[in-house]
């Protein structure tokens, strides 16, 4: 059997640096736990726009659809703040999670507890929090039609479309049940039913997956904006969250902010089975590309190397390998390892990009 | 010159208990200040579905659009959440906004100096907190056309449309700038440019009237998941925010939680000027209609007085009489009353609804 094939996608700002350290722990598995991947790289972004006039080639696209798990760093940047809308770094990342159908993206808001106390919130609304944001990520008003900048009489006017499908809901509203049973078992949905109708549907269908297929699972339901609030005051109350693509774009960055360890955080972008049984997947840091740090080796490699530790986890059904990253990471927080986003309180020190990555290296 | 008019609409669950305590206050400005008032009171929302069987009747409607300014307490409940979306309590304030084309909705996030220690952010992060979200009322998703759910092949699609024409746009930011020149003199102005196009537009337009019309103003641009971030992680950067109808839904709501002082916002909805010069406006707290406490006292009255009292600066040029109430409020608080709502520290009893309004009339 041949290995399993990662492709990696640095992307733009502090993606590369960050990257570098992910690639040294891929080589780590390879050596010392023979666990081996067939690794190639390529350019997405601003990256690519600047290379090849897209933030996605074709070529890319297609390399992407064929290997077992995409790493993505992060793309954009002011540079590129004027491009067309086109060609604009962050349409490379949508084209990628639209063409491999990545409908369920897992984003964990965890509190690691060595950084507790760098949260804005107080350390008892937000220790040893722990919930799943399953956001999702192929539909909604990211994608539909018609939109665009119209003439109209004498003016302009800017249109995108919210449009949500039965399926589109029914397979993200499964894939937060089954995360559920493994977890908590609870799941809230969040939509606002109250104003939209494409969130009548979607608490519709939500409901009625649950009813049929997962009575045994907590469900409840609440408007995002009690949602945004209640994220606010007490995170704790929730397990799994359920949401739409643009609801589930603010929330889960709330809920990351919240945790204190933005740049620890790792996401997973799930889409069906390929052939091999393994979803297509794509994964990668919460945080964006950081321009005002990057190349600077200021940035945090934790939430990049943590999305690889997912990809080892959902792609690869190495969920005991996937721990003992998980565990190296915890060790060198709690031995006071801190980058310099992480740096709260006084006195302490920070150590580079590749320092963090070195110590991660020698706790494994 | 007859007396300026007020309509009350109290609306659900709480709304009733925390209007009647403002109609204590209005009455005492009378008796006291000489500040008359004529006022009348109808149904809105669950309340006038009850009675007439939708959610505003034309005549509520044309009342609304006579009066000097609207008070509101607060629609919905879950014995309303399976009617028909026509009928819905929400639908009769989305037609109170509408039609009285409120397109300007400013949310004050302060921080009760009495109550920093309330919020779940730390101290240090909320207290002195002082922001106002300007939020497009009238336009955007919650309006937008086509809309429904829809049979397509052999499923259901639901669908809402997003849309901003430059007029709207050009007005709401001008009144973002306008309020930030008599405060801090910035405005941070949030959308998904990188994603919606109505966002690119939006993100145009609020440069050009800046560009043009207030130089003097700082002005910045965020994206609304980042924006949702930094007011979690420090608040006080920002002085005017201003966005869109769902964005200002949920970032108002996740800065009132912010807070710790939710029960105690007021928010004022106002429109183009009237013939007398006075602003169309309706006022309400930013709480909602808490159906969980509705009808036993606990209430917590602050947020809808306040309400009254941004009804007293805005729309009746009394800012000296608003500061007065604003005051009465402050040393309530200082003097340590709390409503349940407000209840955090060990020890204390908190007081009832009525007992709060006694307070305050007393405090005046
Ligand atoms: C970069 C951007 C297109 C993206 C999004 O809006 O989905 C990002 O904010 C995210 O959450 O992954
Ligand atoms: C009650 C509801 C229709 C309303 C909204 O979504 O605008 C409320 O959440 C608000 O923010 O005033």
């Amino acid at each position: 059997m041949s290995n399993p094939s990662l492709l990696i996608l640095a992307g733009d700002g502090i993606g590369p640096e960050v990257m570098t350290e992910v690639r040294r722990v891929i080589d780590w598995y390879g050596d010392k736990r023979d666990l081996k991947f067939d690794v190639s790289e390529d350019l997405v972004g601003g990256a690519a726009y600047d290379k090849h006039g897209t933030p996605l080639t074709d070529e890319t696209m297609a390399k992407a659809q064929a290997v077992d798990a995409v790493l993505l760093g992060a793309v954009g940047g002011p540079k590129y703040d004027n491009l067309d809308f086109s060609v604009k770094p962050e349409r490379g990342l949508l084209r990628l999670r639209k063409e491999m159908d990545l409908f369920s993206n897992l984003r964990p808001a965890q509190c690691f507890d060595a950084l507790a106390d760098f949260s804005s919130l107080k350390r008892d609304v937000v220790a040893g929090l722990d919930i799943v944001i399953v956001r999702e990520l192929t539909s909604g008003i990211y994608f539909g039609e018609p939109r665009g900048i119209f003439k109209e009489g004498n003016e302009r006017v800017g249109i995108n479309t919210q449009r949500y499908t039965e399926s589109e809901i029914d397979r993200v509203a499964r894939s937060a049940f089954e995360l559920a049973r493994k977890r908590g078992n609870k799941v809230c949905s969040m939509e606002k039913a109250n104003v939209m109708e494409s969130g009548i549907l979607w608490r519709e269908v939500v409901q009625k997956v649950h009813d049929e297929d997962y009575p045994d699972v907590e469900l409840s339901h609440m408007y995002a904006d009690a949602g945004a609030m209640q994220l606010c005051r007490w995170p704790k109350q929730f397990d799994v969250i359920v949401t739409d693509n643009l609801f589930g774009d603010l929330l889960s960055d709330a809920a990351a902010m919240l945790t204190g360890s933005l740049g620890m955080l790792p996401s997973a972008s799930l889409g069906a089975p390929m052939a091999n049984g393994r979803p297509k997947a794509l994964y990668e840091p919460v945080h964006g590309s950081a321009p005002d740090i990057a190349g600077q080796g200021k940035a945090n490699p934790i939430a990049c190397i943590l999305s690889f530790a997912m990809a080892l986890r959902y792609s690869f059904d190495q969920g005991d390998e996937a721990t003992r990253l998980e565990n190296a990471v915890e060790k060198v927080l709690a031995d006071g390892l801190r980058t310099a986003d992480l740096i709260g309180e006084e006195g302490v020190q920070p150590v580079s990009t590749r320092e963090m990555g070195d110590a991660i290296l020698a706790a494994l």
